[in-house]
C-alpha cells in the first residue's frame, strides 16, 4: 500500500468523506458482513443490500425528522437530473413555477424548467457582488404557482440562504450542498433534493424528500423512469439502483447520527466556518466574496487583493497539502469547501498558512 | 477483517466482479495513487479522476472496435433509463419505432417508448416456451421506422440473439447482461447500451455506444440532461458522473484487456456456458429452459422436475456456497450467471453439486 499522504480535501464536490468511513468500506470491501461478496456484487433485492437500503433511508428520516407525510428517494442521476424531472412532473400546460435566482446552478435549475413550461423568475441575485441570495421580502410570486424553486447553498459563489420563504405554493430545494449540514423543518418544503457527493457520499445517488401528496399529482403521461410515483411505489426499487453509493451513504448518515445528529454537527459546522471567516474579515489582504449575511457555511469564497496572488496562494496551498481552494472557473477567486466530514485541524491549517502568505506577500 | 468466506457468486446482477478489481480497489480505497485521497473524494475536474475517465472510456473502445463515428458515453439512471432517453431522443411525432420482443426487459422498454410515441411490435416471443428470441427472418419491420429495439440477452429467461437483424433502421441493441461478453461489429448498430452492473462494474453507471449521426438528429426540445448531445458534447461530464462506479469499471476493462480482450473472454465463455449445458443435457432430471438455438452463455436458466426441488436445490447449494441460483420470481425455476468475471472453478462446483443432487434426489 502507498504511504498514506497527509492531505487536506477543500474540493467542492466530490468531497472528502470521513475517514472512519472509508476505513470501513475498505475493511469490508472483499467481504461485506462475511457474505463471501462484496457489497458491490451483492443483488439489490437480497437481504444484505435490502438491509443497506433500508437503514439509508431511515437514517436519513432520523436526521431531518422527516414524517410519514413525505416519501424519502434513493435515485441515479444527480441534481441535475432532478431539474428536469421537477417541472416534467409538477409544471403542466397552463401553469407557471417560480424560480429564484441567486448563482450558476439556480439558473441552470431554471434553464431546464423552461425547456418544459413556463418559468417565471422571483428574483435575480446571480449578478450582486458581493454575491448573495434574494432577500425573503424582495421575491416576486406567483399566485397558485406550481412551486417556488430555490438554491439552498450556491457552491460555486459560496451564498446561502439562513432563512426560507413562507410561501403559498410547494417550495422546492436544491440542497445538494448543504443537506445534513444544518437543522430543517421539513414540513415547510414540498421538496428538497440532493445530490450525495458533498455532504453525503460518493457521486451518482440523489435523495429525494418528496410530500406524498405531491407525488400524486405528478404527471401521469411520463415515461415511468422520470415519474417519482414509479419510485415511491416501488421503494426507489423499480431498477438496480447504485448500490455501493448508497452503502457509503448509509455509512455517512450513521456516521452523522454518531456525531450528535444534524444539530451538532451545524454547530461543529458554524464554528469552523466562523474561525475561517473570522481571519478573512480581520485582514485587509483577504475579503470575503459573499455579502456578510449571506456567507455559506459550507463554501467559503474569498479574494486576494490581484488574481496573481490568488493564483500564487492555490500554488502553494497545494504544494503545502492544503488541496482543491482554487475558486470555480467561472469565478476565480478561492474556495473553501469545508463540508460536515471536512476535520476542524484542517480549518486550522489553513489559517496558519493564510497567515504565513500574508507575512510573504501582504 | 473478516474471515473470506469461500463461495461462488451466481447473481443475475449486481454480479461477480474480478477479485483482481476488487483488490486493487481496496487496496486504493484511502489513497488513490499517493493523492491522499479516496478516488470518491477526488474532483471530477481533476487530474486523478480525469485520467479515469479517459481510461474507462478508451479501453472500452479498443475492447469493442469502436470507430470515431461513434461517441462512448458513461451515464446514470441504469439501462432503464435509456428505455425512456431513447424514444425521447428518436421517436418523433408520425414516426413509429420498431421493437422486437423477447422477454420482460425487452417488454419494458416497449412499454417505456409507447408513453413517448407510435410502436409497432416487429415480433414478440416472449410466451414461447422454451424461451427463444425471435428469428431473424420472422421480423415485420416498417418501412423508414425510426429504429429497430432489441434486448441483446433476456436475463431473465436466458434466450440471447446469436446474430442480429440487418435493417435499413438504426438497430439499438440493450446489451446490459452479454455487453464485453463477446465480439461484436459494432458498425452493424445505431446505439448500445448496457448497464454495469453485469459484465463491467458495480451498478450505477450505463455505457452508451451511439453513432454520432443520430446524435445529431436527437430531439432539441428536451430538458439538456435527456439530450444525447447534451452528453456528447461534455464528454460525460455535464453534470458530476458516477466517479466510484466508472472507477471500477475502468479496471474491469483494463482487467478484460490483460485477460486478451473479449475475443479471449467470448472462447472463455463459451467454454463455460458448453460445460454447464452439456450436464443439463446429459441427464433428463435437468432441463434447460430456453431453446438450445437460443441459449444465452450469461444467463443459464434450467428446470428440475418439480418446483419443489428446484427450491430446494437453491436452498442446498447457497448453504454450500453456491450463492444466486434461484430464478427470477416471474419464471421461477433456477439460474446460473456466469458473466466474463464468474470463474471456471464455479462451474466445476456447481456441476459437482449437481451430480450429487440428481444421486441423492434423482
Amino acid at each position: 500500500m502507498h504511504q498514506m499522504s497527509d492531505i487536506y480535501n477543500f474540493n467542492a464536490g466530490p468531497a472528502v468523506l470521513p475517514k472512519e468511513v472509508l476505513r470501513q468500506a475498505q475493511e469490508e470491501l472483499l467481504d461485506y458482513e462475511g457474505s463471501g461478496m462484496s457489497i458491490m456484487e451483492a443483488s439489490h433485492r437480497g437481504a444484505e443490500y435490502a438491509a443497506v437500503h433500508d437503514e439509508a433511508q431511515s437514517n436519513f428520516r432520523k436526521l431531518l425528522s422527516v414524517s410519514d407525510d413525505y416519501a424519502v428517494l434513493l435515485l441515479q442521476g444527480g441534481a441535475s437530473h432532478q431539474f428536469a424531472m421537477i417541472p416534467m412532473n409538477f409544471l403542466g400546460e397552463g401553469q407557471t413555477a417560480d424560480y429564484a435566482l441567486s448563482g450558476s446552478w439556480a439558473k441552470k435549475a431554471a434553464a431546464e424548467a423552461k425547456s418544459v413550461g413556463q418559468v417565471h423568475i422571483a428574483a435575480d441575485t446571480d449578478k450582486d457582488r458581493p454575491t448573495r441570495v434574494p432577500s425573503l421580502d424582495a421575491l416576486d410570486l406567483t399566485d397558485g404557482a406550481a412551486y417556488l424553486h430555490l438554491t439552498s447553498n450556491e457552491t460555486i459563489s459560496g451564498a446561502q440562504w439562513k432563512a426560507y420563504p413562507e410561501c403559498d405554493s410547494p417550495l422546492v430545494a436544491d440542497m445538494s450542498s448543504d443537506v445534513l449540514s444544518r437543522t430543517l423543518d421539513i414540513s415547510k418544503f414540498g421538496i428538497i433534493y440532493a445530490g450525495a457527493q458533498k455532504n453525503m457520499g460518493p457521486a451518482g445517488v440523489t435523495t429525494i424528500v418528496i410530500r406524498k401528496d405531491l407525488v400524486e399529482r405528478g404527471a401521469k403521461e411520463l415515461p415511468s423512469v422520470l415519474r417519482y410515483q414509479t419510485h415511491v411505489d416501488s421503494d426507489s426499487l423499480s431498477n438496480t439502483p447504485p448500490c455501493f453509493s448508497i452503502y457509503v451513504v448509509c455509512l455517512v448518515t450513521r456516521w452523522v447520527l454518531a456525531k450528535g445528529g444534524v444539530s451538532a454537527i451545524e454547530k461543529w459546522n458554524e464554528e469552523k466556518a466562523a474561525a475561517l471567516y473570522s481571519a478573512i474579515d480581520s485582514t485587509e489582504f483577504y475579503s470575503g466574496a459573499a455579502d456578510p449575511a449571506h456567507r455559506s457555511l459550507m463554501n467559503v469564497t474569498f479574494n486576494l487583493p490581484t488574481p496573481e496572488l490568488e493564483a500564487q496562494f492555490a500554488k502553494e496551498a497545494g504544494d503545502a497539502g492544503l488541496k482543491g481552494l482554487k475558486g470555480h472557473r467561472s469565478v476565480g477567486g478561492l474556495r473553501a469547501s469545508i463540508y460536515n466530514a471536512f476535520p476542524r485541524e484542517g480549518i486550522d491549517a489553513l489559517l496558519a498558512f493564510m497567515a504565513d502568505f500574508e507575512k510573504r506577500n501582504g
